[in-house]
């Protein structure tokens, strides 16, 4: 048995402020040198369709007011976009990119319609069974 | 000590997209043979009240674009509703529904004012002790 | 190696809704002689800035039809604000308070400019370190 840590990521959100810490919180665990593993489901996957990342700019929409201001401070600052600050993780440590397989089904989209950071399409059951060994599981809604 | 995995979900979010990974969230278990807690909280606990879960068809408001189109995908593929999933996966395996006291106290409900799969009303320190045993938890916000 | 079972929690919404679960499941820690560990983070993180708690008054806008109900009655019923609930579980438990690092500085906070419940600044390196020797971790979206 291995002694590597390891993080499991819901992505059920599908906003730019919603998506940030899902490559914030994998960032995190590369840091600590976990193993991750990414379930895209619902607005999380569709904000992985190919081409969709550089579009994306929608916040949500409890903080309307403060959101503008938030896309500001960072374009600003240069921050690097949630897509790319993911890639960026995903090129540093072990991070494993799956799509919910029943919302793929539902909008009929194959592995080849997504982001190439995308690994594969799993189904609930297998990611569950990787949450149940997991040291600690993240929901991000 | 028995080997039989555990999940906690707390269930916070009351559209219809967020329930839905309740239900389908608790099928993954079912399928890994886990036994399930769900706690039933502030939007969440108002979505099991008797009648509710026919009537409910709000989507997130940061999907307002999106919400449409799923819903109609949904309906075309004759997909079961989430609470119709949910008591699927009931009848299936181990899950329990709990309803959260201080919420219940709030709207002043009993036990009888909400749908029948809601087996018991408990406080969230009870919730909690459950969680900290649990394999994984999951709260869908 | 103590026995002390641990709770960490991502704060990342909000609005009044989302913030009294933290403030309830850090309360639930402390009945279960649980130490917490809280994660400020995004929106959640604005909300701890000085003079924010009290004049916070948003409700996620997928329950504005429930919001103000819900307002009404724990008014009624004077239930402590989110902000008094999480204050009195700190002082009866072991709470510890984090500001997330990279939100703090995108909005060139310093400690000084957070309620003084806020502890520290921490990175999201050390938060998830924390996360994965907890029992249960919790992200509230």
């Amino acid at each position: 048995m291995s002694d590597t840590k390891k993080m499991c990521v819901v992505v059920f959100g599908g906003t730019v402020d919603k998506l940030y810490p899902a490559a914030i919180m994998a960032s995190g665990a590369v840091m600590n040198d976990m193993e991750v593993d990414i379930f895209l489901t619902f607005w999380g996957l569709l904000a992985f369709r190919k081409g969709t990342p550089k579009q994306l700019s929608s916040v949500s929409k409890d903080y309307e007011e403060l959101g503008p201001e938030m896309m500001r401070v960072m374009s600003e600052k240069n921050v690097p976009s949630w897509y790319d600050t993911l890639v960026q993780a995903k090129e540093m440590g072990n991070i494993k990119v799956h799509a919910c397989a029943m919302t793929a089904d539902l909008f009929e989209m194959e592995l080849d319609d997504f982001e190439p950071i995308v690994d594969d399409i799993i189904g609930v059951g297998e990611f569950v069974g990787m949450s149940a060994e997991a040291d600690t599981t993240l929901y991000l809604g």
